[in-house]
């Protein structure tokens, strides 16, 4: 932390200031300039209230210094954390790039097919699909439920697809620990600090939206909420912020993928589809993310989205998916990446391919 | 909801959108106008999805029209929401002022006892303190729990004072409805949408604050949740948004006041607090809360800020608090309130008047 | 300046960061930490490029300390900066409010006398007009230029006030600065830094509109611009900010106006016309304007909102004018403050004053 | 437009704002719906005050329809607008990809030259280079004026570089279409409108950044702006928002590029450099801009940034910019784009190629 007093204080506000640093048992290093000085602060664990000190008299400002994250950071762990799929071949994270396509929503076991079928086919490791809905509108159509989590396992079973899907409090999350392979967290929820503790109890990945207008630090400590209780396993994913820009639904940050690949070591994610709202952005937003150095991306994609009970506009059609398949395995070669075609399964009940 | 069709849209293209507007079960009223034809929709219920339709050939845009909430609106409901306390003359909404002081955190027994008496001296009528604290870091104080329930309700009988404490999941929700008098729902939680509705099941008054980055309508579908499941009783607060501003810790919205009341039926106060982050902008601020119209104010008081857990740096000093009541207090006749001083209680256990 | 070292840095590289300092001709301070070295950099003047740092090996962060306006800083001039126009009592700045009332744009003589009459007769001092209009679009009317200033010059001849009206370029400042009291410079050319710099050179006071996304750095940055060219009259206007909120045209930021008197000591206006974009809200922001502490208000007022060829919808009727008046009138003295009625102007032509 | 009646409005508040309307010399459509009735406005040139029937009696809200900008709307021109650099192969818009590059400010001969030699080897066809430069403060180094644009001259003749740089009011503007190729006009100025006028009555071909807040329409009608006065060679460039993040110096867009290529024939470019502020986000960032399909790319190359008298921290090194080059170069096919490498000049003076 780094105080720093006015360009009229006296010597003895600026004593005054050291005293109180001392006194909450810190290290006050002051350090007199040209026109003010300045006051470091040392040993803290992060948690000084800085705006006590900012109403001392002769203070102009005080600026945190230390990130308040730590197993999320770098500076623990240098590496790259790839989360890997038991079984499988699948990983997120690493060099190869995971792609998670879906519905919005479960709507009916013929629908879900319908979709897990053609993804699985262009290639997707990963099938998503909402059991439980946050939608903003309380008569809107709030999912399927269990039925929808067990339709996914079959899905599961049948093409070898890995499942993400939501889980939206406490209750849910026990569900989709049993059901799923990935619990997703939705941005709504990134600093429902109760769902993340829980969710950190459990030893199933964490797929972690940011939040509509969560900072990369804030981002990284919802991160470390989970990990702090165990759970390592955390996957980020960029799903757009929210700024006064009109023309797509979320402004989609892609910047924050080299962000925070420089401060952490857990993949990162893109989602083209809420980041952007409209489908027609789908396919160039799904391009840059693996240009700019996603892990891989997340897409909704249905075969009737003008049917959809929910997020139609955005969802792109399976031939879209087919064509983004195509445009991603080119770009992946200059970020040195490889993008899998289909997911393989070690397993009695045989190898899985999208592709055959 | 009206559709837009570009300028050289066909007469084709318009006829299939008409169709397929049709088929979806709605009316369809084309206007062609001098550049462009535009065509209305009726008979839907909010959720056609517009984005399908946007993507029909010929079509320039989508304008969504009917707003969604309806519990919510001066539409169903046009007299102002009351929310009264049984048993004494506080209310919240209405002509007189509401004013909810209170530390962020219970840190204990004599910590809130010592600003309960301050606030109650003073005039206010609510005592709000955390029991349970949403916090950015897992490593910050999490709050005292049941423990500090149990001394606010020894403070209301102690000073007549109604509680007003955060919930922050289904569990806590259950614990603060037995032991206070409102539920707060926080920022982070707004559209957590289970939360909503667990307290629209409750019938205690809701306390819900505006999400970070809420728009108006989200923040009065979040409210539309709760009353969607038959508790009507619910205050709005403003708390301050996120923006690219940073002389404050958040941007305090005020405009949202006369918005809101033009709109919605439901009491708002505003959290000057929270809202600026910076203990010499809470009088300011509070005055013009009091100026714009709000139903109350609601402050973090403290009578050692600079020990204070959370909080301390926005917290007012309760000699502030009393200047902020009597500065209000001469505000309040320009906008057609009073200022109550203190609570009074029909009970056997006395009245309470917190000037006495 | 700061510099953060990560945790793992070397010795040898936070050495090696120090060199760099001190060959740029600062002083650097190393301050090891628990966890990580910070090096405080003293002797510069506000413009060392902290982002080459930032590259250096084994930095994880450059923050900058000093403020870099130095003549709008209360570092430099404690005491509050008041505007006086020779021959009157009106003033910007200090205990008295300042009050700015008139149409978006000069119309017609007929207009512009009909609305300054009414405005006089409700005690305003100042009358504002648009003689050039910065249009978002550039087929909307313009503005009647210098036809528009000499009607605003009759208009102080007749009624006393005196005029403030906006110069969008170079060509146009020498003809405001001829007729008018005050140039205005708009929240659109905040940071024109040409316009700004040509209006250091010239003796009259500027208005200057806080930009649509400017943080209040670069607000009084733009206002040392004009005063390093030894202009010092300079008058801040906070006109709303662009976020996300949808509800206004504006986010109306009140808190700015506490921030900049702490700072800086230039008197701040506040306009809750532009600030909000509706009718029914500047009343509402005009009081929160003055309880919050700001010097004064500037308001659109029209006549015939309905036939305004600008910003209609936002301009108050003349009788919401003398409403608006005396609710503020009401606040003024919680703050310390007084309204002035009228303006009396020290002359042969005889005393002015907008009540008789 | 469209006019939204309250739910309880009457048959004769209807009738009256369809009788306001008429009288305004538009035509009124009533579209009685299930809840509500809405009136559809049209024969309007989008000049409508909506704030006026807004205000009138059972009006809840008042919708904009018709987009404002024409000359650059698709509506008007279909085809792609492709900018020509006569006796050259140079081009933006249309099959090849445009590479902008050179330092923030031409500090002087020697820095301009060595710069320039080794983008044109890298393969760039036009270089960029301040030579009067908008700085946040009065106090920051200016630019060397008319010193620059002659030595950007030089480097035409040179290296056959088309020049672009920026004019920051109608003086320099003069001048810098008398020396450079592309007028760049600023985000500070994007609503500059009276330097917006002045370069639309040149003929030259103007680079027109997005403004920090500025919505897609607001950026087209800046466009407009120019080409109303006649000059239709506009290009477009993204460099980046104003949000509330933090961990970049602004918030690159980049869905801002198919929102354009809808609307608009005019090209795009993106500004990664300006758009995050930070040398290690730059390429990922280029990346990502070629693959959403914009029409180039426009960066800062220092061959010593840490001794930049302007923004070093963002400026890549010559040997980035060569991996830039070879990165976007896999990437073009992918968005059926090609990377031309050198500018070929036809004329006496010989064939320039970059790479020779």
């Amino acid at each position: 932390m780094l105080v720093v007093m006015k360009a009229q204080a006296t010597p003895e506000q600026v004593q005054a200031v050291c005293d109180h640093i001392e006194q909450l048992g810190f290290r006050a290093h002051p350090m007199p300039g040209a026109q003010r000085t300045a006051i470091g602060v040392t040993g803290n664990q992060g948690e000084v209230d800085r705006g006590n000190i900012e109403e001392l008299s002769g203070v102009a400002e005080v600026i945190r210094v230390s990130k308040p994250y730590k197993l999320a950071s770098r500076d623990v762990k240098e590496e790259d954390t790839i989360i890997r799929f038991e079984g499988t071949d699948a990983q997120i994270g690493g060099r190869s790039l995971a792609i998670v396509a879906g519905p919005c929503s479960i709507e009916s076991r013929e629908q879900a097919f319908a979709i897990a079928e053609q993804v699985a086919k262009a290639g997707a490791q990963f099938f998503r699909g909402g059991a439980y809905k946050p939608r903003t509108s309380p008569y809107a159509f709030q999912g399927l439920g269990v039925e929808a989590l067990k339709i996914m396992a079959e899905i599961r079973d049948q093409f070898g697809l890995r499942i993400i899907t939501e889980a939206i409090d406490n209750e849910t999350l026990e569900l989709v620990a049993e059901w799923a392979d990935v619990i997703q967290i939705g941005a709504r929820n990134m600093q429902n600090f109760s769902l993340l503790k829980h969710a950190g109890r459990l030893r199933k990945p964490v797929l972690l939206k940011r939040g509509m207008s969560a900072t990369l630090d804030e981002f990284l400590m919802a991160a470390e909420y989970i990990m702090s209780e165990g759970n390592y396993e955390v996957i980020l994913c960029e799903r757009g912020v929210r700024t006064f820009a009109d023309h797509t639904r979320n402004t989609l940050d892609l910047s924050i993928v080299p962000a925070v690949q420089r401060l952490s070591h857990l993949p990162i994610l893109v989602d083209p589809s809420h980041g952007t709202g409209k489908r027609n952005k789908v396919l160039p937003m799904a391009r840059a993310a693996v240009a700019v150095g996603a892990d891989g991306v997340l897409v909704e994609v249905h075969h009737q989205p003008e049917k959809a009970l929910s997020d139609g506009p955005q969802s792109i059609y399976p031939e879209q998916f087919v064509t983004m398949m195509n445009e991603i395995e080119q770009i992946a070669p200059v970020v040195h990446r490889t993008l899998p075609r289909g997911i393989h399964v070690e397993s009695t009940t045989g190898v899985h391919d999208g592709r055959k």
